[in-house]
This record gives structure tokens, sequence and C-alpha cells, in this order.
């Protein structure tokens, strides 16, 4: 078996199982035959968030398609941690920022907030859902956290299900220091983080949120972080004080 | 007094004492000017990394410099956390990244370390730390990080000094959990954080860091992480788990 293309591994819709055969077209296709120039014969790995992590065989390569040849699991499906992070939007390198490394850092969702403060325009949601799964094929997980439509905060605060525990990134130093919050958390309850936009909550907004019922108000230290630098410091935090710490 | 000019921070090398006059010319006296249009009668922060932080009130402007006169100081000077961050380079959009990133999140030098998987050229050290500095301007440190320059890692490994703890993100799995390694940890103490290449260090290199005195192997989950978000995962855990951890 040739291993021209070791580092091939590509997030699809169809469902994986042994022996199958499937023909990727499009964009998949174009990756493969153009971008990773694979060639007959050569082996990548391939998911789609259901059935683990497959071992597959480039079989044919057409003009405008590629088969694939389902050889072998590699990896069962396991879930992941049941983390979401909401976060008010920023600009476009910051979010585009936040939806990669919020993937590789092992978020399930991506929630856009639209807060008093957010001035930004539209979100271009098809985009960052594309740079999260880019980010699933290349951290090794076995799944790709979705990016939700945004919605405004009050109806966040809503529609909050009331068994899932906000860490709320509060940059106005009315927050315990992170480790303290999080220490001795449980892994397997359902989580979020929730980063407000540059400029912090409004005081009103900060009340609405700290009324749900289960709410951690965490500091991450005496600098002022960027929005996109609080997100990403609060996952690594959260996943090493609970979600990845040994049991 | 008028507050138009109110989020401007600025790093400067003059002295800061209370009614000190200070003539800023060139980049400076551009950006406040041209960038910010700051007007006579604006106050700014300014800040050395020696004197504290003081309120100074933009006392003339001219068409090459900005005379300043310093009025009250604001904070006091006081050290940060002595941490470094040893990285191998990587491609300019991520390397810029640490450089920012590492700023707010605390660090106090940054030293590129040259690896047998390092494949990137030049490093653009200017470049580096103008980002390292306005990263400290934004993030309301009272200094700067110093951009190193780059060495190689054996030489690096030679020069180390035996009293400061180096916490090395090992991506083969061979690390402990960063809660567990990092827990009841001295935030007095020297540290240095040290995140290998895109790829991972080789294995001699991994036994010759190993043989150093102090030296943490720490593991940031089973994802794989790109060579900038171990960075930014690690410096943040360290800041919350000793750095920033309540006493």
């Amino acid at each position: 078996m040739k291993s021209r293309a070791p580092g091939i591994r590509l997030y699809i819709d169809a469902d994986l199982s042994s022996d199958g055969a499937i023909k990727l077209a499009d964009g998949h296709a174009h990756y493969l035959r153009n971008v990773m120039r694979v060639e007959s014969g050569d082996e990548i790995l391939v998911f789609n968030g259901r059935d683990g992590e497959w071992r597959a065989v480039i079989a044919a390569i057409g003009k405008a398609s590629v088969r694939l040849q389902i050889e072998v699991q590699t990896r069962e499906q396991t879930p992941g941690p049941d983390l979401w992070l909401a976060f008010a939007p920023v600009k476009r390198g910051p979010i585009e920022l936040i939806a990669g490394k919020a993937c590789e850092l092992g978020v399930s969702a991506l929630i856009p907030v639209i807060t008093a403060r957010t001035n930004v325009g539209r979100i271009n949601r098809t985009r960052l859902q594309t740079i999260a799964t880019e980010a699933a094929e290349q951290c090794g997980r076995l799944d790709v956290p979705e990016v939700k439509a945004p919605v405004d905060l009050p109806e966040f605060i809503a529609d909050w299900p009331a068994e899932r525990t906000l860490v709320v990134c509060d940059e106005t130093g009315g927050g315990m220091p992170i480790a303290e919050a999080l220490a001795g958390a449980n892994p397997a309850a359902p989580w979020a983080v929730l980063v407000g936009p540059e400029g912090g909550f409004v005081k009103s907004e900060l009340e609405a949120i700290t009324k749900l019922h289960i709410i951690k108000r965490v500091g991450l230290g005496p600098r002022i972080l960027r929005a996109e630098t609080a997100a990403i410091a609060a996952l690594a935090c959260w996943q090493a004080l609970v979600g990845e710490r040994r049991p």
C-alpha cells in the first residue's frame, strides 16, 4: 500500500461501513485531485460524526469525481465533551480564529450571540462552518461542531436549557478566578462558555445573564483580553480543569 | 479635560515622572496625529516598563512631532509573571498570533527555538516585537515582553538556567494532563513553556529536553493542536493554575 497521502483526513456525509464504496464530487473531489494530488491506491482517513474513523483507498479518480473504497475502521465513534461556545461576533479575522480554535479545543457547538455592544454586520456562517470542519479534520476529532444561527442575547437567555452550566467570562473583574470556579466540576454535565464583545456586556445584560440557573462568572486574569483570546483561554482552561482532567 | 482619546495607551522609551515633558517623533507622533487624530488637550496613558503608568496630556502637535505633558501616575510599576514562552517558529500568520496572544497572556519573554522539524525561514523579529508591544498597549500590561533572537535547540538546552521550570508541551501523549502537572506549583518561581513545531520534536530532541533539571511534560488533551493553539492553551492554563490562581 502506498502512503503518499498519509495526512489526509476528510469529513464526509456518507455512511461508513466495511467494504462500502463512496463517490465524492465537487469540493472533496477537487481537493483530493487538484490540491492533494492523490493517486489511485493512496490511503486516506474519513469520518462522518456517526460511524467512527475509517481507512479508505482511492479507487478511481475521474474528471469530476473520486471514488473511495472504505476498508477498515481505525477508531470507534466516541462522544466528545458536551461544551458549547457562545460568543458575541467580532471582526472577520478574530471570528474565524474563534471557529477554528474552538473546534481544536473540543467544543460541540458554536453559537453567535448578538449583544448590545456587538458592532459587526452579517456573519458568514457557511465560512465559519467550513473553518470548523477543516479544523476537525486536522485535529483528529470524530465529529464537527455545528455553527448555529446567530441569536439575540435576550432570546439566548430565554431559551437557555436549565440543566446546562454557563461559564461567563466577565471582564469587569467581578468573576472568580477560573481555576477556582471550575475546581471539582462535573465533566459529564452539559457545559457552555459565554464570551462578550469587545467592550464587554452592558450592565443590564450581565444582570440578566446572572439570573440564569447555573452560572459561573469567571475572570481570566488582570489583563484585558481580546474577545477571541478570552474564548480560547476559557476553553483551554475548561478542558484542562474539567473535560480532560485525569479521572 | 477632554476625553476624545480615552482608549490610547502608549509604550514609550522615555523616563516618566510628574511634570515631565516628552517629545514623541516618528512612529508615535504619526500614530497620534494621523491615525488617532488626537488634538491638543487630549489625554492618553503612557508606560515604559519601569515607572508604572501615567496620564499624559497632548501639549502640542507639530508637523513631525507631538509633545506630551506628563501629569499623574495612574498605576505603580508591579512585576508581571516570570514566564517565558519558547516556541518553534511557524508560518507568518500563526507566529504573529503567538506574539500577540502570548503578550496578552502575560509572558515576559518570547524565544524562537529552531528544532529539527522547523521548516520556516527567517523570522521577522522586529515585526513580532511590534505586535507584542501593541498587544501590551491594548491589554493594559505595564511592560512589554522581549522577543529574543532565535536559538537552535541544542544551544537552548545547553544554556538553560537550572532554576527555571520548563513546561514542555508534548504532543506524543507521554505528558501528564496539564492541570495535574501544575497543581500546587509555585507562582513565584521562574517558569517557561516550550512548544514544538508542527510535527513535533524528534525523539532525540525530546530526550535531550527531558534531561533538563526541572521539567514537566504536559499533554493538552486528545486532539492534535496546531502549534499556536498549543502555545496559547498552555499559557492560559499556566495563568489559571499557577500565575493567577487566587492566593
